[in-house]
């Protein structure tokens, strides 16, 4: 019998859930309301019950390698628990992993949802066949994660890939996590729609002020509709979130080297308007894009820099991937060499 | 017999070798005119001849497991080459590893700099027992080295760790690589004698102006001597190195989580002015730094930011480490988990 995976990316509002072949082929994928104001052990149980209809249903064709959850927030991947999680007051100090575990009956693995995008892109989306990849989630927040040598990097105590909070300019906006200029602060659907507002205040763009008062779900889609059609100041917003992309990125590119970075989350829908000025940043400020830009094809070994292909579902097919996986070391079993 | 293993730290002006057991026990150590403007053939020539000197000391009581050579430039390592090195013209294209072992008959292992002070750091310094970490070399530019899951990490060809060209203010001083504000531009010793002109044409320090006109060696030791002296100008300035140096790292740390980031070089010597406001940036900027602050306690696995221990020494140190690791994997033969 082929075998097979399921995949469940816990976000605040929706659930994702997909069912894979080891191969890659899409068994089968729904989404469901997440409700986390309900509590954990409801969202616990109706996620597990989900996933026993579903497994249910491939039981006579396919064996069952594992169920893998990506949720938004820190994880002790050891414990297999929420060490912290903005949006799931009620998962910390709580044994996730095992409880899951014991109520499927299937090996179970807790990634962070962000780790589980890149593994996601690396596995059948614009990473693929990259041995060493970066993601970056532009969203309501900005999530990053790393893959080296072909394993997910997950840091001293698995915060590794805070990309949303490194500084672009010294001096900028002042963010929730205390610090000033953070990326996040410029690339985020929150940051677009705040610049938006700016601009409306500052009376720079009658379009964008007419759709906020048409529109009282006025949010980052309003303002790329806008941009679409023409609108200056839309524009220009996109221009801010391509730079600040770009400044960190080409940091990034400069300390790491790596093969791919790749873009994704709901504001990579913006691709076109926003990577014209990421990739100015890029040649202007990363000597090592420079010598590895696929444009100026200098060197066989390329820095892709790329919108992921997966969109919003790179989360729940990475986390299909985590039992795949589970033969290669994990953070804790590495070689030490002394 | 005891093993040992000799290692070279070539420099743009001097040589360091150094000859040390695999456990670490120094058995010898000099320093030489590299010359570099003599021509590659005669610092090489010498520098095999060197080695051969040293060897002959050791061959009654030690086994010799290999040469390891650090060199100030881009390495291409499975081809064991020099891609490009601004203080060794003539050393592109030239087989250097293949050359140097036919002539001593011994296991060669070309390295790039910073990798080795990355090396020794973590093997006889502050790095010491890190699995991972990251290291940043303040000399005449700046340097950066990683080591992840133990090992060396080169990136896709052999240019990852350039720290030195992160962009720290976007709109900041022109550096010589086409990116403006780079941390080279605030945290290197050229950067100091930069950043004390400046401030002796603004008026701003009479100390600074009076050790300048007197001192036709004025350099950035000539500051640092201005500012432990009290003068308020030269101390500012190394706020600027640390200030610079923390919104760099801060952005490491959000992004890698590693265990260590040990700073060396020369300008590591003024550890004590400039790392106060190195703290202070990664305290406000950095939310994983706060989460794993050593001062704070709050977690298990800090966040180590120190000063490098072997000072001078971690290059040489490092090269020499470079026989001794040849059993773990190179960066070639990496696992690919597909």
């Amino acid at each position: 019998m082929q075998s097979y995976s399921i995949g469940v990316d816990l976000g605040g509002t929706n659930m994702r859930v997909a069912a894979l072949e080891a191969g890659g082929r899409q068994l089968d994928a729904f989404c469901a309301e997440t409700g986390v104001n309900r509590g954990r052990d409801r969202v616990i149980g109706e996620m597990c019950a989900a996933i026993h209809r579903l497994a249910g249903r491939f039981s006579d064709t396919h064996t069952l390698s594992g169920v893998g959850v990506g949720v938004p927030g820190i994880i002790d991947i050891d414990a297999g628990t929420v060490w912290s999680a903005a949006n799931l007051p009620d998962w910390t100090d709580y044994p996730v992993r095992a409880e899951i575990q014991r109520r499927l009956a299937t090996p179970v693995f807790l990634e962070n949802d962000a780790n589980c995008a890149a593994l996601g892109e690396q596995w059948l989306g614009s990473g693929a066949q990259a041995n060493n990849l970066c993601m970056v989630t532009l969203g309501t927040g900005v999530g990053g994660a790393f893959i080296f040598r072909g394993m997910l990097w997950h840091g001293t105590i698995g915060m590794a890939g805070e990309i949303g909070h490194m500084t672009v300019t010294p001096e900028g906006p002042l963010c929730g996590c205390g610090n000033s200029g953070c990326l996040e602060q410029f690339a985020s659907a929150t940051a677009i729609k705040r610049m938006a507002q700016e601009a409306i205040s500052a009376g720079k763009s009658a379009d964008l002020e007419r759709a906020m008062d048409s529109n009282p779900r006025f949010s980052a889609e309003t303002v790329f509709q806008c941009a679409l059609k023409g609108d200056a100041a839309a524009q220009q917003i996109f221009d801010t979130v391509g730079s600040a992309l770009g400044v960190v990125l080409s940091g990034l590119v400069d300390a790491l080297n790596l093969a791919r970075y790749v873009i994704g989350g709901g504001v990579a829908n913006a691709w076109e308007l926003f990577s014209p000025a990421l990739f100015r940043e890029l040649r202007q400020r990363s000597i090592v894009f420079r010598a590895t830009d696929p444009a100026a094809r200098m060197h066989k070994k390329e820095t892709t820099v790329t919108r992921g292909k997966l969109g919003g579902d790179a989360g729940v097919i990475g986390a299909a991937r985590l039992p795949l996986l589970s033969g290669i070391p994990s953070p804790s079993q590495t070689r030490v060499h002394e």
